[in-house]
């Protein structure tokens, strides 16, 4: 999307067609820089220490992690390497597997000499697939919103509000659950995003408020303990979250706290939505609630806040009372049965086992094998 | 309670016999500094300006307005517009106006010479009232706390979540949330609370944090995102939050994001106290969700972040992306159907208007005048 007027994507091959250049995300919302990518232990590190973040960007900047591995020894021993190093850096993301995995099945047939070449091309499919199916996801959005258009009275505002960064940031243009947000602003639909700042990391305070206000899309930062009281008072016609993995019975594993959004939604009749690239869908995970691991992090992203002062200088400041131990869990699992629907780039799928194994019979098949 | 051994109260009467003494509560955690408040203006700011917070402790802070103001000027005039300028400095804990009501009350029939001396001692009672309530709330919670215990197996700890401060800092001793908590940890009982961080102002992390640590009681602050994960997974066996206003029908105004645990709570059948003293319980407040005020503050407190550098300056930094506008609402209404129980100095009563009516026959009655 755009920053300032100008088209950005969150991740791209350079110009030198072999480094890979991505936006510095830990940066955001304070400076806008570049971080170029030139090898595997390059893109390991990025996706550590979330340079890059959200599922679907993980999973391109994996993807070209490979490349990059494959130019420095694209034997059947440096494929090993690369993908164990790669696999191990987030443990939540199921995309980061699906990317590793495509590139290992495009690779391991193929001459070590060739492998370098077609996994930029494989790479480069993966990232230009993430795009498409985003479009998908905003085409198949795009009527939910029409809908409350619909409903309501010429020139009102559609509410919606989002948890965590589902948005460009997070996936390589678009984003998942802005991608119908921003088509919906695109078509001159008022749209005015509710975005919860989303602690611990401030997602939503950093990324997604920077995205909507640098592209123009009308948006209020709230505190992550506000949305509850926005849905008891009517002032949210829908939610749409993203989804870092979403089990075969429909649970959703997100962002820590979009559970209770969930919960609030429900309470007040608000249709909760998530928005996801079919490859978000884990089928080997049968109860999410149960058998998805939840990520704990470091105790700094609770204790500290990293800022610019008034007169320009970024500190990072403690702010949780000295001594006192913390705990960073990063995702909670929304139980299927709060959630309204899954809007993929296949459709707006209910959340449950049947629905989703009919709508991807194929990934059922190797599920199952 | 204790502050690293020593006792202290959050409010008191200096040994001058007339000025007050109060911690200043904008520098914890980060600096322990006492404030001598010598006029009613000096009271009205720090009510204002949250020096000093909490509903009960707001009211024994205007009580002592009111006495400060009595040495000024003990005229009706003078008593007049001491009572106006405390009552506008924070519109929605009704223990403000219950105060001043109270000292009004104590004062307007007395001869304006003895104004001053009477209004300290009203002042002096409504915090030893203060005091004895939040005993009481302890005495009535406790049993509730060790009833988990004997469902558990022997050493095992029981784990409260707590969210923002209803400490003895919000209160002059004890606190309300956190009396019951006290005292099943002055009683032997192994005890931990999960400390919400509670954003904006961070009462959970800067005060409830510190007072816990400082008295030693073991805890963990999580952001607010977090209590919805631990509930799902049994890592919390009760929650205890405060009040800022009760309705009569029992619907309970806390800290915004209250509700959202509560939601959890009840997804979880995990029960969910709101420990108060009665004057907190407004019977003029037919229906709390519909008719309690939500009082908006400061987008600054959202966007901005004071906290410690590494190298030991305060620093304040802004958090939000530029030019991202904010939303502040500071307090959220919880539905009595989601509240397991009122713990009050006179027991544990059902939140509804029955029950409510029954345990504060004298109130009603007032209330229908």
């Amino acid at each position: 999307m755009k920053v300032d007027g100008k088209h950005f994507r969150s991740i791209w091959r350079e110009r030198d067609g072999w480094s890979v250049g991505a936006i510095d995300q830990r940066r955001l919302p304070h400076e806008f820089i570049v971080a170029k990518l030139t090898s595997c232990g390059d893109a390991a590190v990025a996706i550590r220490d979330m340079l890059v973040r959200g599922a679907p960007l993980i999973g391109a900047t994996a993807a070209y992690g490979m490349a990059l591995a494959m130019r420095e020894d694209a034997s059947d021993a440096g494929m090993k390497r690369a993908y164990d190093t790669l696999i191990v850096t987030r443990p939540t993301a199921i995309n980061l597997k699906w990317a590793l995995d495509e590139m290992r099945a495009a690779l391991a047939p193929i001459d070590p000499i060739e492998r370098a070449e077609a996994a930029y091309a494989r790479a480069d499919e993966i990232v230009e697939q993430d795009v498409e199916i985003n479009r998908g996801i905003a085409a198949n959005g795009l009527p939910l919103i029409e809908a409350i258009v619909a409903r309501k009275k010429p020139g009102e505002t559609v509410n919606v509000l989002t948890h965590c960064n589902a948005g460009w940031l997070a996936t390589v243009d678009w984003g998942t659950a802005t991608a119908p947000i921003y088509l919906a602003h695109e078509r001159g639909i008022k749209i005015h995003v509710w975005v919860d700042e989303t602690r611990p990391r401030n997602q939503g305070a950093s990324l997604t408020a920077w995205e909507l206000g640098h592209h123009g899309v009308p948006h209020t930062v709230i505190p992550d303990n506000t949305g509850g009281h926005l849905m008891q008072h009517g002032m949210v016609d829908l939610a749409i979250v993203g989804t870092d993995r979403v089990a075969a019975n429909g649970d959703v594993c997100n962002k820590i706290g979009t559970y209770l959004k969930a919960l609030a939604a429900h309470d007040n009749g608000v249709p909760f939505y998530v928005a996801l690239p079919s490859p978000t869908i884990d089928f080997a995970v049968n109860d999410g609630i149960r058998d998805i691991p939840i990520e704990q992090r470091s105790g700094a992203e609770v204790t500290d806040m990293t800022g610019r002062t008034a007169d320009g200088r970024l500190e990072t400041v403690r702010i949780v009372a000295e001594g006192s131990p913390v705990a960073n869990y990063a995702f909670d699992v929304t139980p299927a049965r709060l959630v309204t629907g899954l809007i993929t780039e296949r459709g707006v799928l209910k959340p449950d086992r049947t629905s989703l194994a009919a709508a991807f019979p194929e990934r059922i098949a190797t599920a199952a094998e």
